[in-house]
């Protein structure tokens, strides 16, 4: 028998065969996040929909991508602010991460942007939750599950008044909040925590400032989710907290995957979907197809800082420029803003690109990028080397993840001079180890026994057939702090040693005691004999 | 456009078509383990074998059911005892489970048989390591990967010798070696222990059994790994641990399916195939049918006490009889031993039978078993309900499983009484509640994105193709218990605190020196001015 002829049909393909053709219709709500979140999670509910589910959708009527053209149902809610200050609002998150304040004012500002966006987005919320009409058609609508970003918790609420089984759908939380509702070890000797820029491998050091952000994360949490609790408790009428509304999730959709991520502990019911958003690659349209083939063989470099920076200040728009003039490669820029002066012949700049179908493009040399995770994993996904110039939320720790792989090189985009970008792009382009390195990723990322996309649908899926996976459930949920690290057995363990050995003791005392006496007593009168 | 218009071909679909034909020929040493363990192995190893790979398995002459006329190549060493002396051994093993020695004694015995089985079985591997031409032949080969059972840890020191990343294969290790060496928490709260048959949801005295029990495996494994350590250091040369062994493993394919096993910590190196042995249904041969077919409206009973026990005291085998003599249903009973005296007419002894087969037919009321896990896998698969008579081993775990998830009942095999065992066997067959709760888990276990074989084979074959899956492999290999637990940074930061305490204490110390010293030497002259 030759080795060909020994191939069979695979069990799998009979069991996807059957998985696709059996999935039932139900019905599903979802309540999204906007922004760039709603990117992905939009892969999997327009799937969802393909597969003939009935889904709903509540959005605010002021959003920034989430729009109410979708295949799916939409319902919309008002809110109380105007499209117009939502985009002034989202306009000045992408200025502001080109001041660069002192770090008191820094620090400050941050507290104040956190406090106004959590006012701001628990307010949107409680129009949600107090319109009426609208609850009452979720209450009437029968849903199977709700899936939800939990990252700020509306859907958590909606899920608990509706009762409904919940799938998450997220990156991470801060304050380590997933971990601590899933009861997910999350030892930080070597689980770096957001924001922290740490990689897996920490000095001492490190570990002393990964313990000591993971303690003052708190601070964090209540300022964005204080006003989310009071919000429940209200609605809910009764004492509620943010951890016990998360705890009660019954599957985590990660989108994590450990070629990006840091091995770490995890739990039965989070499910690892990262790259989920990594479409098939489409064919580019006659114009950008134009300029692909116009670069060469030097090929192109494809420059985005994310759907939420497409302008930025003229003098560090000179200043890329001037450093993009410098390699041969043609450069395509996602950029709204003024033309810079300089702009030399081979950087096109353009109001929309398609990312994913360019950086799968063999002619693409390297990504400049924010380091956004959608666009890394869709470097990862293509193989493409990066050059990261990290704004702010999670893209810091993104691009240390990037670079401790090996994979591209960071630049501060506040310090970086036109000779910085310039060497940086020069070297993942033409330093071998840089497009080696994100190639291995790339192929340990794509050898996979299942698409991300059919993993997140199928556990959806689950949840609604079977109203929930409490099989996943770990009984560490029945378990106080105290009892969870046994503290109360190790206590009753040290106090049954400390009791033997001091009746031990006694006995010991006793008997010596006894000896003493016996031996004072019977010596006596020796004594009074031998006188 | 109609529900069902709206299907679309899934890229999963697509994903395992080319996942089928791209599989490239590679070559894979198997070190496998005797007895049940290598039943689902096989299944794997087969797969493999079927997809073209290039299969070597290294076996001992002697062996309880790893054959020589597999499909792939087998190599066989000698060993330093016969076919007959090791079928005695098994079946003393067998035997002994009826034997009811008073604890003290029964300790002593289970201890002495431990280091008996450790010696023989470490003396088995020294036969390998030492088979000069057959370690040249394995060395001359090139494998890609070594796949292993490593519950006698044979196969971690051919891999180490060999220089090869390697697949382990298993359920469990004793003294939660699997969990130190993978760096995985487990929590003594809330998962059980082996060999404790505690559940998950423990009172505080079982939560203080849990740790002792914990604590007491090393024993256990200092008496069945020490040999195989000094072995190990002996053929390596050069000292080494068992766990630095078993820490270089690259997947670990765990018979785990959390329908069964209870929800816990775990890690992205550890993969779950539980249910990998359930195989397709096959239809009964002409002897089978027909008993099925005979049994009328009450359908039948399979009973099995698994590989290694096929005939059991006369006594007890008369005891059951009765018990089995009081049902309506039919009792096909896997037993080679004499036949009881007053066996009834609608029990049917076999020597051996197609037991997925028969539990798979839509006849089958329930099964006696004794636990092992693939028969519980097997009764998950079909959905029987289980009436359990756990042995040794992991046996009182599995039964512990069943019976707290309500899918079967436990009888302690010395004790019960032939009405014991008539009474479970009616309820399990006519108190609804059983059948719904293996339906409800069967159904769980069923619905999932991927076949268990095809997820271990996917996973066997990355390893080949990759060279292991160091992306997988947690940072914390590379920090010691202190570091691990961050004590170095609380006793810093500790340290850092007294530290500013004791500088404070002295700052105000030295103030209110200064300003009583002040006021003493300024009060004086005033006083003196006065008078």
């Amino acid at each position: 028998m030759t080795v060909m002829g020994r191939y069979q049909i695979n069990a799998g393909l009979v069991l996807l065969l059957s998985f696709w053709s059996l999935a039932e219709a139900r019905k599903l709500l979802v309540v999204p996040q906007d922004g760039s979140h709603w990117l992905s999670m939009r892969v999997v509910v327009e799937k969802l929909w393909e597969r003939g589910h009935d889904i709903v959708a509540v959005i605010p009527e002021a959003s920034l991508l989430m729009k109410s053209s979708e295949n799916f149902t939409i319902k919309t809610y008002s809110v109380p602010y105007t499209q117009e200050s939502l985009d002034r609002y989202y306009h000045a998150i992408g200025e502001s991460c080109f001041q660069n304040p002192p770090l008191l004012e820094k620090i400050t500002i941050m507290l104040k942007n956190i406090s106004k966006m959590a006012t701001m987005f628990s307010s949107t919320c409680r129009h949600l939750l107090y319109d009426e009409e609208l609850m009452k058609y979720l209450q009437d609508s029968n849903f199977d599950a709700i899936m939800m970003d939990p990252v700020l918790p509306c859907g958590p609420i909606v899920a608990e008044f509706l009762s409904l089984p919940s799938v998450y759908f997220m990156r991470g939380l801060p304050c380590g909040l997933d971990y601590k509702a899933t009861h997910c070890p999350n030892p930080s000797s070597y689980v770096p925590r957001l924001f922290t820029a740490n990689s897996d491998h920490m000095m001492f050091t490190e570990r002393v400032k990964n313990l000591l952000v993971g303690l003052s994360e708190h601070l964090l949490c209540y300022l964005l989710y204080s006003e989310y609790e009071n919000l429940a408790s209200e609605f809910l009428h009764r004492d509620v907290t943010i951890l016990e509304l998360f705890s009660t999730a019954s599957i985590w959709l990660m989108r994590y995957d450990f070629v990006f991520e840091y091995p770490r502990p995890i739990m039965p019911n989070m499910i690892y979907v990262g790259g989920v958003n990594c479409k098939q690659k489409k064919p580019l349209s006659k114009e950008f197809e134009a300029i692909v083939n116009a670069s060469g063989e030097h090929g192109i470099v494809v420059f985005s800082l994310g759907s939420m920076v497409s302008e930025i200040p003229m003098k560090k728009a000179i200043e890329i420029t001037e450093a993009l003039g410098s390699v041969p490669q043609t450069v395509l820029w996602r950029y709204t803003g003024q033309v810079p002066s300089n702009l030399p012949n081979n950087v096109k700049l353009v109001k929309w690109l398609p990312q994913n179908d360019l950086l799968a493009h063999p002619k693409t040399r390297a990504f400049i990028t924010h380091g956004g995770s959608h666009g890394v994993y869709e470097a990862i996904c293509n193989a493409v080397p990066m050059v990261l110039m990290p704004l702010f939320g999670d893209q810091m720790d993104n691009a240390k993840r990037v670079e401790t792989r090996g994979a591209g090189l960071t630049l501060n985009i506040l310090e970086m001079t036109s000779k910085d970008i310039s060497d940086a792009l020069r070297a993942v382009i033409n330093d071998k180890k840089y497009k080696e390195n994100i190639k291995r990723l790339s192929e340990l990322h794509l050898d996979r026994p299942i698409h991300p996309l059919d993993l997140a649908v199928h556990w959806v899926e689950f949840v609604m057939r079977h109203k929930g996976a409490p099989h996943l459930r770990p009984a560490a949920h029945e378990l106080n702090w105290i009892q969870y690290h046994s503290l109360d057995v190790f206590a009753f363990l040290l106090a049954v040693v400390l009791l033997s050995m001091f009746i031990s003791l006694e006995c010991c005392l006793f008997c010596f005691r006894r000896c003493f006496h016996k031996k004072g007593r019977t010596s006596k009168p020796t004594k009074s004999k031998s006188h």
